[in-house]
């Protein structure tokens, strides 16, 4: 869950790596520290804890020259956050320097191989000892540092994505990776190359990029081509591909955290996902279904969703025997809703599974079965593990990603980008609501193909979806009442969030985002389960958010109120325009639009976001850098 | 959720009411009340806020005289806990009076015609409507009470079960049930009648029962045999049943609580529960399969699980393509192992629901799938109604329940008793032993049946689970040590349980055995699933406890420890014997016996029980009557 960087060509090192290092914060941010190796082959490494901004400050007034270097922001695995455990790390000898993303298994083991052999440690970290390992292998078979990586790399078990320098020979940068993520862009005539964890410290200098592959060791020379070789020392072709970022996104755009721009960003990011897959005719019966050859409206398509990956793999979805959503976190809670969209308009049965338990348990998976993963990143680690074990049994895997070309988009069969724009803010706004649009498109596209959805509700579906975005912005317009609401629940320290059916999922996420970014513990629950114990909870101290819009079990959900309320609990709820009947019994009431009861989630979830993110920021915490937490989770 | 008892005969009614009140109490214990018409054809009222014991108290020194009488234990739906609202609840004239346990929804509805009519309402209940109601029809109708209660009960939309009385004519019991649990006990030949939500407050005066169906007017006039009508005016054949219930299992048998009494029974309720069913070969070759007929040992039976569900249900289980197991709770744990049980055994895939959520969501149910309930009590209403659902789109419907009888027990095609005895501690404890261990005896059986387990692998188990009660006893007698580790953490008021795998539901357990009893908000989670975001909650404040027994997954268990412990948590961890891995981490390490992966849960949930137990006695909380909860959810 670290960040890499490294550079070698002709510029200053030094400024692109602490570039590169701010923009893969977001995957951790316990210490950081950067390598360089300056003309007169001396190598100089800084390291602070905390920040990247801290590096920065401990770096100054030092030599910060060399046109190579590595460098590293990190989220602790082994070891606590310390600049004794901060990489890059130096082997025995001083001349070998590595950073390293993921964790080594067995480094225990091979440490105290590596101590009978006279090695010493300084930290606690799996990554100074593979350091040594590769220094090991130079020592006993004379050979060059990418032949010494691929030694090292034979004895290791685990998860890496590595940039190691040899002060000696400083116009050489291997890198590796197996399991966690690696790219690197290459500069114009090959003078100059970029490693990064994921692209976006490399989008501002070039467009071509590689992505590596596992158990692959890439050396980068400027002025040769990228040699790309795998762990048996078989030559690779290299592959290079196109990406097409726009730094704008990247940025803050005037909000003060990425996570609220992110929030206030979801109308349009919908509408980008939704762009060429939903027509909808307006009133006098046009659409906006372009032919790309003429430039005109397409009279063919009327009220319809396209999905190219439904139409190409019509045969192979339609005899889905059974779905199985395989996710983490956020991404699981989309699954969930997702579920009752492919039952409901599908008529197919749904299996929703975490990724870390679906791999490790012995589940039963037909060659009938369609697997669908959801991952805003693209790198999760256990949804990754999981589809590879669904593709050993002959499953079809369908993707549900947002990062293009990451890795769980480059493993699946087909599917679909969520196409919401990188996602900076560490808890995930835009790419659920992006993930619920898609598996909304997909059960309707599905359902359609197959005859399963009413025609009516077809159309009506179409009609309602298209206009969620304006509903949206609806919604945001009351970003100020709960700013003001947000400041009456910063006492709590616990929370209940409860819904039922279409918001029983969104229950759980609201939950999540309150102790993702306020570190208050608040807990999600199917609203009939609290009876079953965590009504014993429930007093003056708890609060209770409901998520009670005017759909099926609205009643119920009224009375799970009053059962709360004959306790003395306080509640929030978030309810559908126009109710009466709750704000009879609730402290506070926060309006969402009325809309069809499948669409639901894609309101209610939005004043939750809110609701967190202003807790958050009237504790004084820093919300796009939770404690403990990093973006993408590339280990298990 | 509420209790009712009802008594009309020749004895002192108020002694076997407020005795059948104080066994029923584990069904709620907001307010209870009791109502007796005396010899002079004088109806008395007296009621309480609090539990039974309070009730005593206060008709002490008044008249409670009578040989008829009703009472009522509550756990409010409408209404707060209060004596106003507490049942009996008197009609308008001051003749009627009745108890009830249910819900009418269209009670707001019902109330505003009375009043109308000039009805007046002194509470905030549904249940003060329908006894106006019922007076309502006998003045509009002139007919008896039994003819009333008909008409006022077709009004209604809702459950109940009630029992009413008319002071004029206090020779006549009247009793209903919709949805609500009812037993009626019949005297010797006829003499008196009792009534009550279950058979305890019965079995000490007779042993011959009724259980009342939905939809169904039971009348008692003592010395004539018991009438049943259903809301049809229709003569119901009344079918008497004889209960065995052993009064010991009632009592604390020397333990300060029930909940600890029922940790302590769970060796012996496991040996109770896999008696007949299952058959280890001693290393003699020997058994403890005895053939009836001869009182030998039968030498035909060898290592084996036999289940005359399986027997008599072989191909239709055998033919399943899914099960699909729906309950709440407790029971929704041991559901969660359940489908790793018949997944791994069976090779069936396995769906895990919320009755709740199940019941009113477009489940895909197909008429080959098998759909399995959970539930101790038997009378959970969610877990009723879901199965019902089930059984209308034609799905065989099988039982786990610990509760003869029962409502559940009756609504499913065939299943297995739990056998643990009744569960009188709220929080569930020999009851989710008994159903994790009829699960594996059902994977077992109907894995060998199908010829999906491999026959080393079912003698192994076989053996190994007829060694799980001796284990537990090892368990037990760390209860000590655990009580002493119990006051270090009573100053929490938060805890995260982790878990992987087999234990992942373990850790849902424990939790939701934490937030019963201790009000301590503690919440279970796939270990992965941390890094999404519960571990931003981490700090010297929120101790987290992990499911670490040897298994597949420990390795990986072992860095979620070391990445809380890098962000400073405290650790507990239940491990298995001689560990030495993860003492090095934890604070405190918990052992419990090696057995085989699949049935670690029936060893590490111990512990858990044990910790919960003894945080909320160090708390001083009372154990057996948490709290806002109740033992059996009867309403949704």
């Amino acid at each position: 869950m670290c960040g890499i960087v490294g550079y070698i060509g002709h510029r200053d090192a030094f400024d692109i790596l602490v570039k590169g290092l701010h923009r893969l914060e977001y995957r951790g941010y316990d210490s950081s520290g950067v390598a360089l190796v300056n003309g007169a082959d001396e190598l100089h490494v800084y390291k602070a804890k905390g920040k990247v901004s801290d590096l920065e400050h401990a770096a100054e007034g030092k030599d910060c020259s060399g046109t190579v270097g590595i460098a590293h922001t990190r989220w602790a695995t082994h070891g606590e956050p310390s600049v004794r455990n901060a990489h890059p790390h130096v082997s025995n000898s001083g001349n070998l320097v590595i950073v390293h993303n993921g964790i080594i298994e067995n480094f225990a083991l091979l440490r105290d191989q590596l101590k009978q052999r006279g090695f010493h440690f300084n930290s606690d970290t799996d990554t100074e000892v593979l350091v040594n390992l590769i220094e090991y292998a130079q020592q006993t078979h004379h050979c060059n540092l990418a032949e010494a990586v691929r030694h090292a790399l034979r004895k290791c078990i685990g998860a890496y994505a590595i940039a190691v320098l040899d002060q000696r020979d400083p116009r050489t940068l291997v890198a590796a990776r197996k399991g966690s993520p690696m790219v690197i862009g290459i500069g114009e005539n090959d003078s100059e190359f970029f490693i990064a964890s994921d692209a976006t410290p490399i989008a501002e200098y070039t467009k071509n990029v590689v992505y590596v592959d596992d158990e692959q060791i890439a050396v980068c020379h400027p002025g040769q081509p990228l040699d790309i070789t795998d762990l048996r020392n078989q030559h690779v072709d290299v592959s290079v591909k196109t990406i097409d970022m726009d730094l704008d996104m990247l940025d803050k755009g005037g909000f003060p955290h990425y996570m609220l721009k992110e929030i206030f960003d979801q109308p349009n990011c919908l509408r980008d996902c939704m762009r060429g897959r939903l027509f909808a005719e307006d009133d006098m019966g046009g659409n906006d279904a372009y032919d790309p050859s003429t430039g005109y409206a397409d009279p063919n398509v009327h009220n319809d969703v396209v999905l190219s990956a439904v139409r190409n793999n019509r045969d192979r979805l339609l005899s889905a025997s059974r779905f199985i959503i395989v996710a983490c976190g956020t991404s699981w809670h989309a699954g969930l809703i997702g579920k009752q969209l492919i039952e409901h308009y599908c008529k197919i049965p749904v299996e929703v599974d975490y990724a870390s338990e679906f791999r490790y348990r012995d589940p039963v998976i037909y060659p009938t079965d369609v697997v669908i993963a959801i991952s805003q990143s693209g790198e999760t680690a256990d949804t990754l593990a999981a589809i590879k074990l669904a593709k050993e049994k002959g499953a079809c895997i369908f993707g549900i990603v947002n990062a293009v070309g990451s890795s769980i988009a480059r493993e699946t069969d087909t599917g679909i980008y969520i196409h919401v724009g990188p996602e900076i803010g560490v808890a995930s706004t835009k790419a659920f609501t992006g993930q619920l649009t898609c598996l909304i498109l997909l059960a309707l596209a599905l359902g359609h193909t197959k005859g399963t959805i009413d025609e009516k509700e077809y159309v009506d579906m179409i009609h309602e979806l298209n206009a969620i975005p304006a509903k949206i912005e609806e919604v945001l317009k009351h970003n100020e009442d709960i700013r003001l609401l947000a400041r009456t629940y910063t006492y709590a320290t616990n929370f209940l969030y409860l819904g039922r059916g279409w918001n029983y999922p969104v229950a759980l996420e609201g939950a999540l985002k309150l102790k993702e970014i306020s570190y208050i513990h608040a807990e999600g629950y199917p609203a009939a389960e609290m009876k079953h114990g965590p009504i014993a909870l429930v007093d003056n101290m708890m609060p209770c958010l409901f998520v009670a819009t005017h759909h099926k079990g609205y009643e119920k959900i009224i009375s799970n109120m009053q059962e709360v309320k004959a306790r003395g609990g306080r509640i929030i709820a978030v309810v559908s325009a126009n109710d009466d009947e709750v704000s009879k019994i609730a402290d506070a009431v926060i309006e969402v639009p009325d809309t069809l009861a499948p669409l639901a989630p894609l309101l209610s979830v939005i004043p939750l976001q809110m609701l967190a993110y202003h807790i958050a920021v009237e504790k004084g915490l820093n919300v796009d850098m939770p404690r403990n937490l990093a973006k993408s989770v590339t280990v298990e």
